[in-house]
C-alpha cells in the first residue's frame, strides 16, 4: 500500500501523517502518478492550518505539485500514456487530489510532461512558481522589456520565477527582502536591484533606480501596511498584483495614490490561469520553451526525504529558504 | 471687470469670495468663455478644503465645469472660434484655470461644442458626470449589455450618468442608496433594481439580480468600509473602480474575496481619459452622439445665482441633491 500524507485535524506541521491506504483507480478522465518528487508550497501551509482559500475535509489530503511517472490512465484520457514523464499544475482541489504521497492521482489535464533536461526533482518546481509569475506578468501585466517590475518576498521560489521571467522578457528586476542577508542570494539569481526593506526607503530607491516613472508591474504576496509603500513605488497607470495575504492583519487600501496614479490592486491567483484551459495552454508554452532553452532554471533550495514531512514544513514556516523545497519519494 | 470666485483660505463654503478682476487675455493655445452656466462638483468643495488631489495657491480660482460662449482665442488656437458656444472638460488645473466667475479661459482642447438640443445650464452637466461614468464602465470596463453594473451613491450626477451609459449599452443597472427616500427618483432616473444599503443586504440583493453571477463592473465614489461590501457582491473577474475618497477613513483592502474572486480594485479618475487626447477624442464622441440621440440628458436639481455660490457649494455638502447643481452667470 502507498504511503500518503494526510492530517486529521488542523494545526503545526505535527499534524501531517504518514498512512498506508490503499492503492486506488483512477476515474475518468483522471491519470495516476507513481511519484518521485514533491513540491512544498505555502498554500498547503496555508491549507493544514485551515487559514487557506479552501477548507480541508478532515481527514484530508494536501499538495498540489508532484512530478513522477504516470503508472495508470482512468476512461477517456487522451494525449497522456502510461511511462510518461509528468509534473502536476495546480488547477484541481488541494484536499481531493492532494499529492503528498507515493501515490497520486490527478485531472488528465492537471498533467503535463516537463522538459527531458529537467531532473524529476526540478520537475516538482516549475508550475506553481512559473505560472503564478507567468500569469500576472505576462498574461494580464504584458510585460514589456521597457518595464521595471517590483518583486518582494522575491526569495520565495515563486519570487525567483517572476525575477527569471522579468529577466528573460528583457526587462528590469528590482528584488525586495527583509533582511540583508538574502542580498547576494538575490543579485545571484538575477535581480537587477535588491532593496533591503528594513533599511532602506523602498519609493525612494525605486524612483531612483526606474528614472522616477516608477515600478510599472508589483508582484506581492504579503499585502498588509506595506501596499502602502508599493503603491508610492508604483508608476501613474501601475497594477499592483497580490497573490497572498502573508501579513496577518487588515491590510489598508493605498486609496490617495490609486487616485492619483490610477492604480490597479488586482487580486490575483494563479488559479485563474491554470484553471482556464486556453490560458493554461499558452501558460505551458510559454513556460515550457523558456525551460528548454535554459532562460527559466528552477531554484531548489532543500529536499527532505518523504518521512520527514512535517520537517519540510516547519523549514518553510521557517522562511530561511531560498527557493523551492522539494520532498523526495 | 468680471466677477471671479476665489477664496483666501481654505475652509468652509464662506470662504468663497465674489471678486472683480481685471479682463484678462488667453495666451497661446487658449480659450477664452463667457460663461453662463456653471456645474458644482465635489471636487471643488474638497479643493476649496484643501482635501483634493490638488492643493490651492492661495488666493485661488475654482471650478472645472462651465458652458458659455467663446469670446476671445489665443495664439496658435485651432478648431475654435470667437462666438462658438462650448463647455469645458476637466483636463487642467482646477486652481489655475478655475472656472467660477462671468470670464474663465481653459485650454482649447478643453473647450469642446456640445449638442444644440442642451441648454446652456445642461451643457455645464456634461463632462465631468459622463466622462467619469464612460471612462470607467466604456474604455476600461469595456461594458456589454450583459453585465450587470452596480453603482453605488448613485443620486449624485456622476451616479446618474453611470446608470444612463449602463441603461444606453442595454445592460443591467444597480442603484445604491443610503436611504428609501431616494429610491422612487432612482428607478424614474432609469435604474433597473435600486438596493437601500440602509435596509437591505447589498451582497445578497446583487446575487439574486444576477442569477448568482455579481455585478462585472462596480462604479463608487465611497471607498471606506462599503468596500468590502461591494467585493462580496462582485462576480469573478469583476472590476471595483473607485473614483473618490466620500468616506473620510481607512478603507480596508478586500483581500480574501479579491484573490478567491481574482478582483480589480481601480483607483480612477476622469483625468486619466480627458488628459489623454486619443481617449479624450473617443470619449467626446461617445458621449456627444448619445446626448444628442437623446440616449443621455442631463439630470439638473436645481440651480444658483453666481451671487448665492457659498449656498450652491452648502447644499451640495447637504447631499440633499439628486443629479448636477448649476450656477447661472
Amino acid at each position: 500500500m502507498p504511503k500518503i500524507v494526510r492530517f486529521h485535524e488542523t494545526g503545526d506541521a505535527d499534524v501531517l501523517k504518514l498512512e498506508d491506504l490503499p492503492l486506488t483507480e483512477p476515474a475518468e478522465g483522471e491519470v495516476r502518478l507513481k511519484v518521485e518528487a514533491i513540491g512544498i508550497n505555502r498554500a498547503e501551509v496555508m491549507f493544514r492550518r485551515g487559514q487557506y482559500l479552501e477548507e480541508p475535509q478532515l481527514p484530508s489530503r494536501l499538495g498540489y505539485e508532484a512530478s513522477g511517472v504516470v503508472d495508470a490512465v482512468g476512461p477517456g484520457v487522451k494525449g497522456i500514456q502510461v511511462g510518461d514523464r509528468v509534473s502536476t499544475i495546480p488547477c484541481f482541489s488541494i484536499g481531493k487530489y492532494g499529492v503528498y504521497g507515493e501515490s497520486a492521482i490527478v485531472p488528465d489535464y492537471a498533467a503535463v510532461r516537463f522538459p527531458e533536461n529537467l531532473t524529476a526533482i526540478e520537475g516538482a518546481a516549475i508550475w506553481m512558481q512559473y505560472f503564478t509569475a507567468y500569469g500576472a506578468l505576462v498574461e494580464y501585466g504584458h510585460l514589456k522589456k521597457e518595464d521595471t517590475v517590483l518583486i518582494t518576498a522575491a526569495s520565495s521560489s515563486v519570487g525567483l520565477a517572476a525575477i527569471q521571467i522579468t529577466k528573460a522578457a528583457g526587462a528590469t528586476a528590482i528584488a525586495t527582502t527583509r533582511g540583508a542577508d538574502k542580498k547576494p542570494f538575490l543579485l545571484d539569481a538575477g535581480a537587477d536591484h535588491v532593496i533591503v526593506t528594513d533599511q532602506e526607503d523602498l519609493s525612494a530607491r525605486v524612483m531612483s533606480i526606474s528614472s522616477e516613472k516608477g515600478a510599472r508591474l508589483v508582484f506581492d504576496p504579503v499585502a498588509g501596511p506595506f501596499l502602502e509603500k508599493l503603491a508610492d513605488a508604483a508608476a501613474p497607470g501601475a497594477i499592483i498584483f497580490v497573490y497572498g495575504a502573508l501579513f496577518p492583519e487588515v491590510t489598508p487600501f493605498p486609496l490617495f495614490p490609486a487616485l492619483a496614479k490610477g492604480l490597479t490592486i488586482r487580486g490575483y491567483t494563479l488559479f485563474e490561469i491554470a484553471q482556464d484551459a486556453g490560458k493554461r495552454a499558452r501558460g505551458v508554452k510559454y513556460i515550457s520553451e523558456r525551460l528548454q532553452s535554459g532562460a527559466l532554471k528552477p531554484v531548489v533550495d532543500r529536499t527532505f526525504p518523504l518521512a520527514d514531512i512535517a520537517e519540510a514544513h516547519r523549514y518553510m514556516e521557517s522562511n530561511q529558504q531560498k527557493g523551492k523545497i522539494v520532498v523526495t519519494v
